[in-house]
């Protein structure tokens, strides 16, 4: 996290990642390849470099602790990160947003960007407590994901949600003592998942006009965030057109 | 592994937990709880006791080496593993089972269980190539499903599924050139859910009369496993009622 600071760049590992971004026309800082993995990857390191991207070849063993993620294909990559900073005009957010707040496991927060995107949410907005959508594992796990929905980060999910319901838009959080009926999506909608293990806190959950609990039949307490996430998102973007 | 097949003994972490299991009825062999929690946690090691089940106290430190999983709490248990043989008669899976065909991620099979279990699923049913349900990653993720639903290991999930079929059930695969309707869940149905990079395999996939794919309006190219088998459980099970 401090040399992200530091340098604004982020680590992505994986060809088949690398080749996401070039398509998704992101800017690369440099890529580098494990001294035996360069005859296999000799496709996409062609690619960066038409791009003119700088492309090293280093020991094996050296990657990990250079690029600080796993890196199981022997091929990293530096990035310049996007900016997070939530858009002037918030209409920009799409008409349906998904906002986290407090999601701090980073399985999940990747997870919940790659299904917004899958099913066609205009954006995903982390709140406090989240982890950073620059984390390797959500990286990872988004699956590529960041680089085609717009993420934005604030301190303030309750503030964001307050002048959203102003502009019309409903706001619908995840919520274990909620309404079992699945809400109308209108117009424009906000869905907000809370922390795994306490939800949504109580200044978000007032800014929020549904709460909504998933119908569990069987015997547990509550779902994983991600899973949760994916079944309020089917139903309110994809399942109700 | 090595240990848990000798001993025939797993282990658990987290006092909560050990409640789930005694609440349960499961079968202890042991709790051990780091010298520094054990004040915090005296309700439960009472409960433990009272249970005639040995308690014993170690130095936090060690306790990660013994128990071969994290332990953040300061608390393991070992618990006597229960038999996941397949019964002689299947209709003991239940009107709807999860079949899982070389799921490896452990943290997308204790999804998997927590979720079968809370949409009301009969049993999950662990093909070759699955994580097992003993991974102490599948334990923690699964959230206390695994003393609750039914859970089967096979080795062969596509000889299962043409048993299933001529009992009666439909047979209905997560696939991602499958068809985008969503299928009805009769009387009795198998959902299967297949490897996060491969899908189900072909051996599989012939014995399934349906193979469905979720509609995803934005552009990724899949979901992850326990997001697509949450979504398609809620749809089948639960939502279709």
């Amino acid at each position: 996290p401090k040399g992200r600071k530091e340098t604004g760049l982020y680590a992505i590992a994986g060809a088949k990642l690398f080749e996401e971004a070039l398509e998704m026309r992101q800017r690369f800082h440099s890529a580098a390849f494990a001294f035996d993995k360069t005859e296999k990857h000799q496709d996409v390191i062609r690619l960066l470099e038409e791009s003119g991207i700088p492309v090293y070849a280093m020991p094996g063993a050296m990657m990990e602790s250079v690029c600080g993620t796993e890196t199981p294909q022997g091929a990293f990559a530096l990035l310049h990160a996007p900016s997070f900073d939530l858009p002037d005009d918030l209409l920009q957010l799409g008409t349906k947003t998904v906002a986290l707040d407090g999601v701090q496991d980073p399985g999940n927060v990747g997870a919940i960007m790659r299904t917004a995107q899958a099913f066609g949410a205009g954006s995903v907005v982390l709140g406090k407590g989240c982890a950073s959508p620059l984390n390797p594992k959500v990286v990872r796990s988004c699956m590529g994901a960041i680089f085609r929905i717009p993420v934005y980060e604030t301190d303030d999910i309750a503030d964001l949600l307050a002048v959203l319901k102003n502009k019309g838009y409903t706001t619908i959080a995840g919520h274990v003592q909620g309404n079992e009926e699945t809400p109308a999506c209108l117009e424009r909608c906000a869905l907000v998942i809370g922390n795994e293990a306490r939800g949504v806190s109580p200044g978000v959950e007032k800014q929020c006009s549904v709460l909504w609990r998933l119908p569990m039949p069987g015997s547990m307490e509550s779902l994983n965030a991600s899973v949760a996430a994916g079944v309020m998102m089917y139903e309110l973007f994809v399942r109700e057109k």
